[in-house]
């Protein structure tokens, strides 16, 4: 019996093995027989007759995970001590730590970092604020922000349960951008606690990322907390997805030869996402935008009780087109999905103008399975890893904080955001562009450094960066 | 000219010589002229006519260092680019940073790390809550927590201000104690909101570390708390320092052969930190304590304001002692300062009774000054480093948390506290113990396993420890 294709999940078997019972000749044949595929044996301890040995698997689910599992408990001299899953065992104890610096090894290093030389630092500070940027974390550190309210495709798991995304998101931030990021989960849902919460710990921090948020709250305390303090604060969810789509339309645009400001776009699912989604393509020159929700295009002639809705209907749909998806997606050039699965259909992208360019971005089924699209699109792009044209926030979020903390700047604006979305589309050059390759990949290093300088540059015209272009603590 | 008795700052002159106009010599020549010692020079960059050099000198003050500065920047060739302070230098971007404990090199680590794979480990936690502790920086994760309204001798300095000393807490608790510890410094000063605020973000933490909070504030907010989260609250400056304070009575008395339950004991000075004091000493033992204050001792015959000082009257001073300081301290065995500078006479001391032990705490000038209460005291203790037996807080809060946080506690308890002075006071051994050797050093290596030992025993003993002893997640 083979390995089922698809087997792609990995369970580590610690077993205690009496070596004068069984082998591990019969062990490994056990394994086999049940369709598990042995990928490493690793030694634990080994004593005279008994011997523990960690065997990696690759096995289909849980279920052939567990009949592995009964098989070698029935073999005589075999005892499963524990099974583990691989992506449980990255996760024991938290991914993320804290450290010093420097190291405190003597009399004199403590009275330098701790009393009583701390003291003439904390003096510094208390009749200048601004130097906390120097002489504190505030420097490096940003806040990442969650109530545990839309996790991932899981909704609202509590707090407790967001953190593993949230230190998995730190853990991207040092490592493609440098940025110190630590993981603020919080046990309330409402807003207005919500934003004096983070308003009372924002002094440690130099900016804050609100993740996993649910809509509409997301909206009212990102555009409070934005009003109120003088550090960016930057949701994620939705502009980190707004920039990296942008980036992506602008090099499919350059493939099908069509301009922003000729296209219509039709933009299905007007959540937070799709919201900033729009916001963003408007402010790159898009002028006619459709956004699509459950009753069909948002047009202004339309009363909504979603006041986002009417915000939306006042900005877009020029022509007042109405009814659905399928109609208003007639000639359109463009269709983003931030929705449902499987919503968009073969006959509606038929129905679009020539060189269809689709962004089906639900996670993790897009709105049209890319196999079926296939034929009828000259550009396709989802939030999948495993096919080409990912569409992913971590292009976006490291090189955007690193930026905004190099510059100190008091905000994340639009300029940014634009300046952010060329800087990932100019990673492409005009050699490599092509219809399977308009975004670069999160691993391509040229992205981080290419998003700070504009991002940075874009602080500096605004006038939103307040540290002096040649800083005299940096030789 | 030598170098002034007590130059003790080390200033690092960044200057860039012109090698044709000027030499090393002339520059040392200078410094030492001035009075500056010359500890370390390091070359920077060098050119062929230009070179730029860091020149460490030991310093009397900053006025001190301003002359070196003038003197040098006069000299031909000599251009002084900056000069920073040590202690400045090592603060500069903060103490602290957040690491990955795991690269993400490719597709396949941030599969499992972040989505998807991070999915299935959110729906663990959200379906067995406890499992944030195998599968979250919960586990070994701790909060320093202040509002920046006591700290050190500083007072209300802000919470800006206050960063530099609990990133440096969090320094010492993963130097010490291996536990990672993240500061939050709160923009608030209202007891509800920093109740709400610190059970809001809890769900992170295993532990709160409350620090530098002012009295009464410091004791509404803790007892809350404490009563309001499962994880150990505990408000280092209290606590602490009691524990600390403990151990070093345990082994003065071990010096004079004096029992706890025979002594006579003065607080002075019935703050946060005294109250502390007194509860460790009576649930240690002693049974005649005696508070004092502003006006005077304090009995339950008097009416007080301050609830505080009611309920302390309550469980003190048995033989209802009034007067001063100076008519409570006759015949006392033990002085306990956590007052304020040179407040005790030698008069005083030489009332106690014999071998008499003071604990002069009151930072950095104690309630007496070592050198004139020496002839009359059997053993000093004072908060000072460069004093025998120095008080330091750094012997506890790294062990007392790594205990709390390996067995799981709910809760830091009385037993727990005392377990942890007795496993401080028990690393002096009795051929060591002697007059100027009754506390161990905060880099004896022994301290925090001890007490780590002794807070898990204590913890497992009075019910408070929800790992099961032997965790099968750990082989």
């Amino acid at each position: 019996m083979s390995v089922p294709s698809g087997a792609t999940t990995y369970m580590i078997f610690r077993l205690q093995i009496d070596k004068e019972l069984t082998s591990l000749g019969d062990i490994a044949a056990t394994i086999e027989k049940t369709g598990g595929d042995i990928v490493g044996i690793d030694v634990i301890s080994s004593g005279r007759t008994s011997t523990v040995r960690d065997i990696t698997v690759n096995v289909f689910d849980q279920t052939h995970s567990q009949l592995i599992g009964e098989s070698l408990q029935s073999l005589s001299g075999v005892k499963v001590i524990h099974v583990s899953d691989r992506t449980f065992l990255v996760h024991l104890g938290g991914k993320i730590e804290i450290n010093s610096k420097i190291p405190v090894k003597n009399r004199d290093d403590l009275s330098r970092v701790y009393t009583p030389g701390v003291a003439q630092i904390c003096t510094a500070i208390a009749q200048e604020p601004s130097k906390a940027y120097l002489l504190t974390i505030k420097r490096n550190m940003i806040a990442v922000v969650s109530d545990g309210t839309a996790v991932l495709g899981l909704g609202d798991i509590g707090p407790l349960a967001a953190m593993p995304v949230m230190e998995g998101k730190a853990m991207l931030f040092k490592q493609f951008g440098g940025v110190d990021a630590f993981p603020i989960c919080l046990d309330t849902k409402d807003p207005d606690e919500i934003v004096s919460i983070i308003k009372a710990i924002a002094p440690a921090f130099g900016g804050i990322n609100l993740e996993d948020i649910s809509s509409p709250r997301c909206f009212e305390i990102e555009e409070r907390l934005k009003r109120e303090l003088d550090i960016p604060v930057f949701h994620d969810d939705q502009h980190g997805t707004a920039v990296v789509l942008l980036a992506g339309l602008l090099n499919a645009l350059k493939i099908t030869g069509k301009q922003m400001s000729d296209i219509k776009v039709v933009v299905n699912g007007i959540g937070a996402a799709g919201i900033a989604c729009s916001k963003m393509l408007l402010a790159a020159g898009v002028r006619n935008l459709i956004g699509v929700d459950r009753y069909g295009a948002i047009n202004r002639n339309t009363q909504y009780d979603n006041a986002h809705w009417t915000e939306f209907a006042q900005m877009t749909n020029p022509n007042l087109e109405a009814g659905s998806l399928s109609d208003v997606i007639q000639h359109a050039d463009v269709f983003i999905g931030v929705s449902a699965p499987n919503i968009l259909t073969v006959d509606d992208v038929r129905s679009m103008a020539r060189d269809p360019i689709v962004f089906a971005m639900a996670n993790p089924t897009p709105e049209i399975d890319p196999e079926l699209a296939k034929p009828y699109v000259r550009v396709m792009a989802t939030g999948r890893s495993d096919k080409p044209n990912q569409i992913n926030n971590v292009l976006c979020f490291p090189g955007i904080f690193r930026g905004a903390l190099d510059c100190r700047a008091s905000e994340i604006n639009e300029e940014m955001k634009l300046a952010a979305a060329q800087a990932i589309a100019s990673v492409v050059t005009d050699e490599e562009l092509n219809e399977t390759y308009i975004i670069p990949s999160v691993f391509n290093q040229k992205v981080v450094e290419k998003v700070r300088e504009a991002v940075v540059e874009a602080a500096y015209r605004t006038g939103v960066a307040r540290k002096s272009m040649r800083d005299p603590n940096k030789e």
